[in-house]
């Protein structure tokens, strides 16, 4: 019997949680390469990603140098909402597993968003509320980050403008009345309310939309409203920098009980929650201070660190967007229709791509179905159905257990949970149907999808 | 601006949890009424009661003078995976209301079943267990119960088989797919796996199914298989036992920071949320140590306790169950196709009916399209999107608040919030498109549901 004199679920008091966020770009020695403006193709500056973005929000994206940011009270406030995030000790899948690893997971689906977007969304509504904006407009597929959004605007009071990818908001309809009880505006994606949807509407009539539609529609929107702004909730480096709340709860929910992870494992889309998570343990490994191994998962349907390339590409299909050096598969890529656990990104944040290409992160990729299956023991021993984004974290977690169980190795696994899958039952029957496949691209499309990447000098 | 000393949430430490679950009754000066074998109509004992419920269920259900039961440690251990439930200080709706008084809310939705139900689920679960049964049978209509036995019923690997009435099962199929992951195996009803289903699937052919009649297979398929009982999630004292971990947490967490409310509110269907939050409250009132408020509340279009009548009545529309002594609409009252917000129980907990008749507690009824106005508003400034059922409970204490907005008084109110309404978007979705009525049934409708009383002599 292992030692159980830690508590099943860690909460740090409202004393103990972060006031500041962390800039892990501080402390890297060699940075992430500049967003490069897509009119220029030189390194944006702070003038032009301010028509995008708030002023605040865009210094924050190009600071590479300050550490520590000061989290307005407004949004320390809006924070006691719902952290802190428990850090849980998973005793019972340990049990499960019959390993001697000890195991802990941080929870960010404790909000009615269901996932840690919310981290940032209120960071960016509060931002856009301070500088007197009238609303924002995004994209949403699958609907966390529009629900997280939602809420955010409806806590400042501000219109919230969300373009959902049509078939989502025609078979999630769950979501989409959450938004709407949170008082979003939420319009099926491609519409007749912006001149790309119109053409896209006209070119295909019956279009099922898509999420770089959705992006377009969404960045149109809000240039052509006085006071408007366009937001986005990840692969940034203002939304790695909001997310640091994650893994800063972690790392005090940790010392405060003297324990020291081996391996931290995330899921990794665009980025935001693995960014966050692994933010102040990264910065202690750069610094020499501790070493940890860090692993990002990723779908095997759409493998951008482990099989794209590094470079300069669009981060959104409309390549209206600054452009961004990351691991991507190209910006035209799009992940198998059988794929149904979300993280269908084309890239990864920058930061993220630039620590992987230093060699200080690891990765590895999954197939959906082992995906489910470790979702379905994960849901039967610990209570809570994840999300099937935060299962791949899940997924790795039981095989890295399940090597110590062979060597005997008592190591101690920290994993993110970011979120509950209670809006994802449609991909659990299709798994429970035995209606899931595991598609996995070829070399040739990889490589035809990568023809797309923008030519630099 | 008044003292903000209180955290936001209350979370007991695990060595502050209850060890023990408190029995009312055994403070009552009127016991509830016996319940009658419908053989005999007399009292039924403990030999009847063990053919319908495992033999330590039964003993609960009949035991008027034990106060406090020891919960089994397998029983904790699994509590710990989701409790303790917060405490939370409703800071946000207190200054949107702008009240003097001081709201808290007990939150049980902090489960993948989304409800209190899994506090008694998993004690069922495991007297079943412990007598060695292959598993057990049940209805569910919504699915909050149905969910939360699954996953107790996985945690000690037995079957689980659900009755779940046909429209619910295909117009919720999320919920259907939760049980599903959970290993439960869920029926349509009504099916052709039993007698009665068959004979009323020939009488009405394209019949949508009823809770009356789930509850008939359920109980045939539990009666035909060795090895199974029937278990039900409200109305029992059992469960009102069990249920008492929710008032027993609130209790401490108040304790712990000098708190003594004035106010305490409940969603009141079969009452299981209501008598378990209340009881130790509703104890040192009856013992004379302290006095409180209680109020229920009930959906105006179900109103059992504000326009019922107080008497034996069947529990189940198939008249299979034992008959209880309580505040009732007659068991073949349905409430209205309009109402949307669950509690349809056409009956009320034999403890809280005596309660509420020795005027110990006070009931009030509420519209629905007023409780989601109410749902809405604490969604959006307290960040959880609660259940219709919870939401009748935000509904009055809002309300009371507002009362206290009036007069000035610092009145401290609690009420339970007993689960998300994650799974009820399509009420929600009714209620944004304006098709929300409001059905109150004529005293000539209570009255004509009331014939079909059972005659004692």
């Amino acid at each position: 019997m292992k030692e159980q004199n830690i508590p099943y679920k860690i909460y740090l008091s409202e004393d103990e949680l972060p006031k500041q966020w962390y800039n892990l770009r501080a402390d890297m020695k060699n940075k992430p390469a500049p967003l490069l403006s897509g009119k220029t193709m030189k390194p944006i500056t702070l003038e032009e990603l301010s028509e995008v973005f708030c002023t605040e929000l865009a210094k924050q994206e190009l600071d590479e140098t300050t550490a520590y940011f000061d989290i307005p009270e407004e949004i320390l406030k809006f924070y006691k909402m719902y952290r802190p995030a428990p850090l849980t000790r998973a005793y019972f899948l340990e049990e499960k597993l019959q390993t001697p690893a000890k195991i802990y997971y941080k929870f960010e689906g404790n909000n009615t968003s269901g996932s840690h977007k919310l981290n940032s969304a209120i960071a960016q509504a509060y931002y856009a509320k301070k500088q007197g904006l009238k609303g924002v407009t995004t994209e949403t597929g699958a609907g966390q980050w529009g629900t997280a959004l939602s809420m955010a605007c409806s806590y400042f009071d501000m219109d919230c403008q969300v373009y959902m990818v049509k078939v989502s908001y025609e078979q999630k309809p769950f979501r989409r009345e959450v938004m709407r009880t949170y008082g979003a505006n939420v319009t099926p994606s491609p519409s007749t309310t912006t001149e790309v949807g119109k053409r896209i509407l006209a070119a295909h009539p019956g279009t099922n939309g898509s999420l770089g539609c959705a992006i377009s529609e969404a960045v149109e929107a809000a240039m052509k409203q006085e006071g408007y702004r366009y937001v986005l909730g990840s692969v940034l480096n203002q939304v790695m920098l909001h997310q640091s709340i994650i893994g800063l709860e972690t790392k005090a929910a940790l010392d405060k009980y003297g324990i020291t992870p081996d391996i931290i494992i995330g899921c990794a889309g665009g980025g935001s929650n693995l960014g966050g998570l692994i933010a102040p343990f990264m910065g202690e490994k750069i610094r020499g201070e501790k070493d940890y191994r860090f692993i990002a998962v990723e779908p095997a349907s759409c493998p951008s660190l482990t099989r794209g390339t590094y470079a300069y590409d669009y981060c959104d299909t409309g390549m209206i967007c600054p452009l961004s050096k990351m691991y991507t598969l190209g910006s035209n890529f799009m992940p198998s229709a059988s794929h149904a656990g979300g993280l269908r990104y084309h890239g990864m944040s920058s930061t993220l791509s630039q620590l992987y290409d230093d060699g200080l992160m690891e990765a590895v990729s999954v197939e959906q179905t082992k995906v489910f299956e470790a979702a379905e023991m994960f849901a039967r021993v610990e209570g809570t159905l994840p999300a099937p984004e935060s299962s791949h974290a899940i997924r790795v977690a039981i095989d890295e257990a399940l090597k110590c169980k062979e060597t005997g190795e008592e190591k101690t696994i920290v994993f993110g949970l970011t979120g509950t899958g209670y809006f994802d039952m449609f991909a659990y029957e299709r798994f429970h149907n035995g209606e899931m496949s595991d598609y996995i691209p070829t070399d040739e499309e990889i490589k035809e999808a990568l023809k797309n990447l923008p030519k630099l000098d």
